[in-house]
């Protein structure tokens, strides 16, 4: 159960993206902000391209970092992670006890998701922990022509989607997924390119 | 010849950092920034651990970027890179036709780097390009009992002073400089730590 809480104009916020696909092992960045403003730290690990270690891993990188007890959000690009490594948003937040907002630039396809994961292996519990991730939510920040996406887990949906929106400082998505994606692939590619 | 020019709030700096010593090749890491507040791009590359590439090659990154012509100012943190890798801010001037602010939180010892120096192949190249870098002025940021040391090329003191005190934004450091480190480190040791 999700309770409502106090929210900062300078809420402590770890946004966690993925690099480019160019080998095995995947680079994942998370970007520690102070409200939409500060990077205040970087977290960074790896997981496998197409594998199951996604939320073990992010698990592992949030509870080892001295940003840990600060946390008071973390936000994701999406559910999938290095291809289609599924992110377990529930054991992620419970094993955190950190608030979990998923980020979609668009509504996701379920129907072409759940297609490719045929074509791997423990498509079971991938497609559970897709189901998992629970209702979606459209959510306008300041472009009001490019909504985006939410689920969300640990917080209901008013209070993520006012976090949501106070962090979108720079773009229609939050700064400090905005800046995960700039380093991660900015650091593999050699420069950075793209949206998150 | 430095020319006086317009500065604006919201001036294009890449500041460049190394990351830790951890092995024969050194992450280095850019960060374009819009005033001293919005992150627009990361770029990296690796130069050689006390080798004698670090100007060639943060040249041809500058150079290589989609950013390139928005570059108003290089921010360097200090002249040697990865170890004892000297950068040449004549020459990395010369070739991109950028300013270039060199900055230090601590006057440079230059009795011990020249001892550092006897230690290492090029030793005369290597003092060459540090007594080429010039002139050492002090500079005072946000915290006035800790000012920073700064040299330059292609820009006056003057000039150079405000740039550094207007991007200084969240500490007495500039913040291109400031989340360059937070990346280089982040990403190479899996969590920030230190200071630029």
């Amino acid at each position: 159960v999700s309770r409502r809480f106090h929210i900062k104009d300078e809420i402590r916020i770890l946004g966690i993206d993925d690099s480019a696909l160019t080998g095995e092992k995947i680079l994942i960045v998370g970007a520690f902000f102070r409200g939409g403003i500060w990077l205040d730290g970087v977290l960074s690990s790896y997981i496998t391209r197409d594998g199951m270690d996604g939320t073990g891993t992010i698990i592992s990188m949030v509870k080892a970092s001295k940003h840990y007890p600060q946390v008071r959000v973390i936000m994701l690009d999406g559910i999938t992670y290095g291809g289609f490594n599924p992110i377990d948003i529930r054991l992620l937040h419970g094993s955190t006890g950190i608030p979990v907002i998923v980020l979609m630039r668009k509504y996701p396809d379920l129907e072409m998701i759940a297609k490719a994961v045929t074509n791997l292996p423990h498509e079971k519990e991938r497609m559970d922990i897709f189901k998992r991730a629970g209702d979606i939510m459209e959510v306008c920040t300041a472009d009001p022509l490019n909504p985006v996406y939410i689920q969300c887990c640990g917080i209901n949906f008013r209070d993520a989607a006012r976090i949501v929106r106070s962090s979108s400082t720079r773009s229609n998505i939050p700064e400090p997924l905005r800046v995960a994606h700039l380093i991660a692939t900015g650091i593999i590619l050699g420069e950075s390119r793209g949206k998150a």
